[in-house]
């Protein structure tokens, strides 16, 4: 037990102020803050290792709320939220009185009353989705405020037009543990680059998910994209500044090859350009079925100008002695396996598969991990407290 | 810990003979037996603020079958049964193979194996959906005393043509916190009013839940509506006997003015007339589409002629010093907001959102306090044993 | 507790090697494996009726996969995790990413991170339901081994192209409570027989199912259809293996009245020729509405040939003293109540009606007993460690 209640002891000295709050964006929470969230999450890890239960929760709710389709963040939600010992009821806006015109004030009350956590997904439009979350925080906190709700459930930001900070974060974790310590990605050089994909409309969260947290620990954060590619201008603002602080360095350009150029770790992935995602946006919004065809055709040409931005042997050669990590969020685009041509070449995949599974089995963690964090005042006394009991979780 | 005991010690005094029993019309109980669950309730909430768990199940299955939309009273089911420990898996007729003839005394009791209750919304046929709880509560008892079901499962009426008693539990046990007390509310005022509504078909349980639950505590209740929005002749029969026999009135009028008159409570809400529901429910049940947007036309040309039954401010101003208590079951149509015109003027609606939402906070205590009551043979001893055993629900 | 000591020293003396297996074909299980299931079962179902917990996970998933509709499955795989302490989360294909060509491998590591169990009913296409569980089942052994899965999820076969194990065990498991014990069944005849029913496609996996399991214990079992309507060769040819290994019988006619002569047991049920399942999996395959319009239409009119194969009160008479215990897996077609011609008498079904009902409750217990068996090394250890905590169910 002594690598766990030195974990414990690690969470216990960080300066954390999220207690109470949602986690919305990585780039709203301190550098202690992240670092206890990686800590509280390897430490849930650890103690279900060593079957050792985490329910701090005997009854409670998690709402669910997926505007977009999901698997594998469902699952982590449904796990993380298990973990902890709330029962997942998902709210599916198909099924209730919602579109009635009511208010997201109204629904976000009627639904916790007893809720102590609402994960949302909502990455389909731009300049929306966090917004809606924020609408939801704000609504809860008044509710609780005015004595509606005898909690005040903690939102957690599941992917929307910003950012994925649960895939970010569960990312992260993953360098933690393949570099060995959060200190070890010092100078790292990472390339976060566009890949070609057959499909298109794809969220810019993950990528401005990935420039906005690893700009954090000082490493050498390359975005490349075919020009016209670009990414939301505020979020680069973000990169440039977090870079600044933590003593990294930001750059960009419109090369595949120059950000693999002897790059520790490559995250080659499609998305569309922000000002596709606008004109979809507004397509979305007014139900335009035509427009957003010609939208896709468009765009699907414009994207196969820039079929040799895949992930091939060649270029994985470019990287630091040919061995940088590869990492994806899942799915990946495999060229002949999921599509003709595509993100990464299977035999890259291939090699990197096991790593790519590892790098998300860390997502379920990272999502308890931010509810406890945000739900318990006291994270380490907490888990001391889960340590000492030893419930097993399996008899 | 006083107030809870003394809470548990009025549970224990009342009459009450619901163990073993389906929840489906407020008025197949007694007076004590609805106190008693009003107390339940209380007693459940007073207990999740004192962080004490109610989960008076280790295991077991809550079966929720809805067979129209809902938001609020999905999460009330859902929170309720978790509440006492209990698993909600829903049962989705489109999902299933009920469409294959197979009887309801058949799929009742296939669903009920393992399951403690069946929460169950059916309200778009007149006639239909109570005779179908009904059914299926007759089924589950064959099942159980035929030794097919290791146990007999309650029937939770989550709304139907008829009734919708966990909304007007709800409602009364917001009354009682709002007025201090149920003795309190003898001779009240309260205006059960019919309100415009640019959508049709509304169900006709709320108005008549309230008019059959409120005369049965001495208040002086008052049904208006214009001419023609009748609802079910029975229910009018039940809320009139019930008025007598509680020293409380019951009078109908063809007037909002003369309802809100001195009122101390006022719930304005939209519903179809009674004889539209019987038209609708022949016609669902004939899938005749046109014949359904035909009487869809119909009615809205008629709704229309009643747009000035709003509850605007100047009605307001006819309850007693202008400061009825506004109630509604929620989601509202309010001008301007969620329509052009509807059933209330933003201003009045803002004023008293908050109250609405505390009103609907009591819906997950309401059911899991129906559940309570109906497996546990002594629910003030059960109680008891939760005080005693002092869990805590969070950690 | 002297009943349940002793099942639990029966489970002990049982050779079993099934820890850490997939549950997907009856005939890959020893007899002694099969034994032991069936006393796990009846062990679980024990401690329910004595109020016994038999929660063995405090947290946990299981996931269930339904690629086809489902009532009675869908309830009893739900009732049986819980049982466990594991909570459900579906993975519904048509709100997931699974569309983009992502590899089974890929997503059965994805849903899996925490899950303990995962339920697969896939039967509409011959030749890819049990081979798509195998495909599962070695990706979780990859990923387990990997170390990208804490634990390795056992499969359960919840129906597939070829058996439906947790119902054919469950019917087991009703024999041997019907006839007093599992050796009571050496000798037994069963008629396995199909029967007229107005639709088609309905799978082979039941018939299949029973034939592979009954040979297993010395029954006499003889298999009856009209000329075509055959099963897969392969399972005809455990089912001759079984019968020579077991000392039983199994035999094969074309005569429903042959079949049930002195039968002691009749499970007369509709399915589609072997045949026409694998033409149906090429037109299902293809999209081929039309084909599968044709097909059908050409099914129904052969069926219609044989609507004198109805289990009729007729029939019954040939039975041993006219009394053969008539057994069926629910819903089946019952003439005059859910189709004009069907597969059984209303009259016979109704005078076996709660006999089939208790039939079918065994399911959640089989289910239940088939993942603790394949999840923990020793039954009856645990099984020992419940029964002394003596945890509660109810309250």
């Amino acid at each position: 037990m002594e690598d766990l209640k030195a974990l414990i002891n690690e969470i216990k000295n960080y300066q954390a102020n999220i207690f109470g709050k949602d986690f919305l964006l990585t780039w709203e929470k301190s550098a202690d803050e992240l670092k206890q969230i990686l800590a509280v999450a390897d430490a849930l890890k650890m103690m279900r290792s060593k079957n050792i239960s985490t329910r701090v929760y005997d009854s409670g709710i998690a709402v669910s709320l997926f505007r977009d389709n999901s698997t594998r963040t469902r699952f982590s939600f449904s796990s993380a939220c298990n973990l902890l010992g709330l029962a997942v009821q998902d709210l599916d806006e198909g099924k209730s009185q919602i579109a009635h015109g009511e208010t997201v004030r109204e629904t976000a009350n009627m639904i916790s009353f007893l809720s102590e956590v609402i994960g949302i997904r909502d990455d389909m439009y731009l300049g929306a989705g966090n917004a809606y979350m924020r609408e939801v925080g704000e609504a809860l906190e008044d509710g609780y405020k005015q004595n509606v709700l005898p909690q005040r459930p903690a939102v957690v930001n599941l992917q929307c037009d910003i950012d994925h900070p649960t895939q970010s974060m569960a990312d992260l974790a993953w360098l933690k543990e393949h570099f060995g310590g959060l200190e070890n990605l010092k100078g790292k050089k990472i390339a976060m680059t566009w890949a070609y994909s057959p499909s298109y409309g794809k969220p810019l969260s993950v990528p401005q998910g990935i420039i906005g947290l690893m700009t954090r620990f000082g490493m050498d954060v390359r975005l490349a994209h075919p020009e016209g590619y670009n990414l939301i201008p505020d979020v680069i603002d973000v990169a440039k500044k977090n870079a600044a602080e933590s003593g990294g360095k930001f750059t960009m350009s419109n090369s595949m090859d120059e950000a693999f150029k002897d790059a520790d770790i490559v995250y080659p992935k499609s998305w569309a350009p922000y000002a596709v995602m606008g004109r979809r946006t507004d397509l979305l919004r007014a139900k335009d079925h035509d427009g957003l065809k010609a939208l896709e055709k468009e765009c699907l040409a414009n994207n196969a100008k820039f079929k040799d931005w895949e992930c091939t042997e060649e270029k994985m050669k470019l990287t630091r002695d040919g061995k940088a990590l590869y990492m994806h969020c899942l799915p990946a685009d495999i060229t002949g396996v999921s599509c003709e041509a595509g993100e990464v070449a299977a035999s890259v995949f291939d090699r990197y598969r096991i790593e790519t599974y590892k790098e998300a089995g860390y997502k379920p963690y990272i999502i308890a991990a931010m509810i406890l964090t945000s739900k318990f005042a006291d994270p380490a006394a907490t888990l001391s407290k889960l340590m000492q009991q030893n419930t097993e979780r399996v008899k």
